[in-house]
């Protein structure tokens, strides 16, 4: 049952603007070649990378020859495809602010109009505008052309909608794929499937059933490397804002009428302006910022965020936020949300964790083992799994209640490779499917839940508390959960 | 959490009439070692087994030695306990029609009028009478006294209502334990820790979200060597009027308000007396009655249950039924609940298999993945198991929805020996908890139901189909549930 991808694929040319950058070296061309493998890449497609190294399509491939094929895993490498595919890619050198320099690219794209033509932005979002721009200028916005963007889409709500403006003034918005490679996922789809797909989880999922909802993504890793970028953004913007209210929005939506894209982004986005809004003290009240100092991981010492020569000594910028949310709604009334998300925790995870109800009335003398009721944990990382935590009477001449798990490993299921989130998102790009992707107004709502929250820290000077590298973040965090009678799961 | 037996075991007598009979070897004697191992037998208790034979104690124990010991695995056997337990056992030879014959019990009781004493009957029911007015007219039935019997507590109402009369005449009903060994297997107690200790199930647990049910026992043997009881028998009152009843109980009932005996059966009997009778025409339409001529069973052929000698050529006593039952209440109204039994077919299979109703609106543009809705399979044979089907989607480029398990196994989550049914019954009755046995009323109700469906077989003279060995019986089953459009779960 083929429920999304019945579009036929039609041949296409991408641009892919960064080419030589680090998602397209680790993610977006071994997702094509991966896609080629499939089959998927119609004949007389091209790749036509872009960036300003000066060097020619030989000089690329060969590149890719030793720098992409170490992100492939042996297992998943077969030499002949892997030539065939290098004959589809192209390179020009590009400066994007010079008009002159698209030339080669109109060269290389005449007569090709009929074709889907995608032009993908893997640039820093200051060059989104000049590249537009750029493309617009040098004629080369056919009718089958999209745009496909990745986060950050702003810093707030204002430059946002500024951003879109200048996208909006060259391209339709069904041209315009924002992309939060998180919807690309197999377990992020997974949830949809679960929800919908079947007849026994739509009765628990609302506030009758449900106790509370824990959506964590937990990073082990530190921002070496990409601290400059880091310390200005923080981790509401970096991964609240897109990754941890698309989770929230998956999960909390009502049924939508249709897999369409306009009918599932109608339901997220009525999600999204039912948060309701934290401001404030509000706010204050319900989130917790943390900021990592030095600590362990592993086998050794690791440094503290300040540590970083890239960042400024009194940096305020948050490496961990936790958030009690609140969804006002027939079905979320009362259920708090709670979500979490930092770098250098303990472990490198990230899971939901739906709580559900005691039962109403323990028919059983003793209760002790219903301290922690029915539990649905979906997995992303470190593996994808779903858990179904029930209780039955132990073995034994008594009746003693004790929780196991009902257990779904997808590894286990699948037993195969499986998609790089990207692979999925490409090809939907290039079928035209915009479903997995976020429409110019849910990314405002988006941010102006998130705006109010930031304005909050400013106005009431909350510094974020520290917490040890390696830890689950401050302390704060566990008390903001305790506050419901709570605890985050941490098994 | 110890929910039922916080009683503390008591010194007891344990008088077990046929004791050299198959049960008392096969199962009684050795769920009382395994009590013993566990340390449930407490000191100056007595195991006092009579039967015809004319042998002493020394003769019985040594019999133990060699009958008993091949039916307890090498694992479980430990030479010290099993010589400790068999310092426990008695033996008097006892003819139950000779007043005289119960003295040597008298004088070995003599003393002892505090210890619980329990009468257990592993004998022909048409013994239970003599027994019991043999032990009245010695005098040994004390305040502490309880006695146990098994199936089949009579042919009918009216013959179980004489059994229960004369058993009233000389036992409180809180002295009677009648057993039916199901409600001793752990997954049927687990079905109360299912349903009840469980927010998830509750829910789902209704009409509204369950299509049908089919409860599933199926003999792989025949009837060698018990044909001439099983003739007087058949399938419908050997089986359906106990087991499957007490399962489809169990599966049915609302929630007690405790664990409690009286709590517990009250619940049970009103779902007997809200199953909508079956009568003339009604149980003709909704019932098949089968019996298995000759077939193949593992790797050879196996004869026919008219090819018994001890069977007469014409019997017409089915050795299979399928009773589609309704259940008249807010719960269950329009639930067909498909009930079925059967010797010789093709698997030794015990199983519940609960089919929930389809999504009510697939989001998803193609459906044929929901010919097959979500489904809860609680398995008692070959193995104790849940399984969980529901729909994820399959890893792919595409939303493929695919059918997967959520498992539970139990021998994998309690890895120890599974206790005999009779090991949790057998100190139930000692510790006088008679949750797990039939109420008096709950017998004559099972019959009431019973009764108009043999009553209708012979008014209608509806003939036993044949069915050959080694299936799932005659072809008629299958007919009568594709009446409702659904088909037995054989997977």
């Amino acid at each position: 049952m083929n429920l999304i991808s019945n579009e036929t694929l039609q041949p296409f040319d991408f641009i892919l603007f960064g080419g030589t950058g680090d998602l397209s070296i680790r993610k977006l061309i071994p997702s094509l070649y991966f896609r080629h493998c499939e089959g998927q890449l119609p004949e007389d497609s091209r790749i036509i990378a872009t960036a300003r190294s000066d060097m020619d399509t030989a000089g690329f491939r060969s590149m890719l020859n030793t720098d992409v094929r170490e992100h492939i895993d042996d297992n998943d490498f077969n030499a002949d495809s892997w030539k065939e595919f290098l004959d589809l890619v192209y390179y020009h050198p590009l400066d994007v602010t010079d008009p002159e320099s698209y030339r080669p690219l109109v060269d290389t794209l005449a007569g090709r109009e009929e074709y889907v033509r995608v032009f993908y932005l893997s640039v820093a979002p200051s060059l989104f505008t000049q590249i537009t721009n750029g493309v617009h200028a040098a004629g080369l916005i056919t009718e089958k052309s999209r745009v496909a963007l990745e986060k950050p889409l702003g810093r707030d709500r204002a430059s946002a909608e500024e951003i879109n403006d200048r996208l909006s003034a060259v391209f339709n918005e069904d041209q315009i794929y924002r992309i939060d490679h998180y919807l690309g996922k197999e377990t992020v789809q997974n949830l949809l499937a679960l929800r919908f797909g079947n007849a026994f989880f739509e009765p628990l999922w609302r506030s009758e059933r449900i106790n509370d909802v824990q959506i964590t993504i937990a990073e082990d890793l530190g921002v070496e490397g990409r601290g400059a970028f880091y310390d200005q953004t923080g981790a509401l913007r970096d991964m609240v804002q897109n990754h941890l209210l698309q989770l929230l929005v998956i999960l909390a939506m009502e049924p939508p009428v249709s897999i369409d894209p306009d009918a599932v982004r109608d339901e997220k986005i009525k999600v999204l302006r039912a948060l309701k809004p934290l401001a404030g003290i509000d706010a204050i009240e319900n989130s917790v910022r943390g900021q990592y100092k030095a600590g362990a991981y592993g086998t050794g010492p690791v440094p503290g965020y300040l540590d970083n020569d890239d960042i400024p000594n009194d940096s305020s910028t948050e490496t961990f936020v936790a958030i009690r949310a609140e969804i006002g709604s027939w079905r979320w009334e009362g259920v708090p949300f709670f979500l979490r998300t930092g770098k250098r925790m303990e472990s490198k995870t990230t899971e939901i964790v739906i709580n559900f109800k005691k039962v109403p009335h323990s028919i059983f003398p003793t209760a002790d083992g219903f301290s922690t009721p029915n539990q649905l944990i979906i997995r992303l990382q470190p593996e994808e799994s779903i858990r179904m935590r029930i209780y039955v009477k132990a073995w034994g001449d008594d009746i003693q209640l004790q929780p196991v798990y009902l257990n779904l490993d997808f590894n286990d299921v699948f037993q195969k490779r499986k998609m790089i989130a990207y692979e999925r998102l490409l090809m939907d790009v290039i079928r035209g499917n915009q479903t997995l992707f976020m429409r110019r107004d849910e990314v405002a709502a988006a941010w102006a839940w998130i705006d109010p929250i930031r304005a909050a820290w400013e106005q009431y000077q909350y510094l974020p508390k520290s917490y040890t590298a390696g830890t689950w973040g401050p302390g704060a965090s566990n008390a903001l959960i305790s506050k419901d009678g709570l605890r985050w799961n941490e098994d």
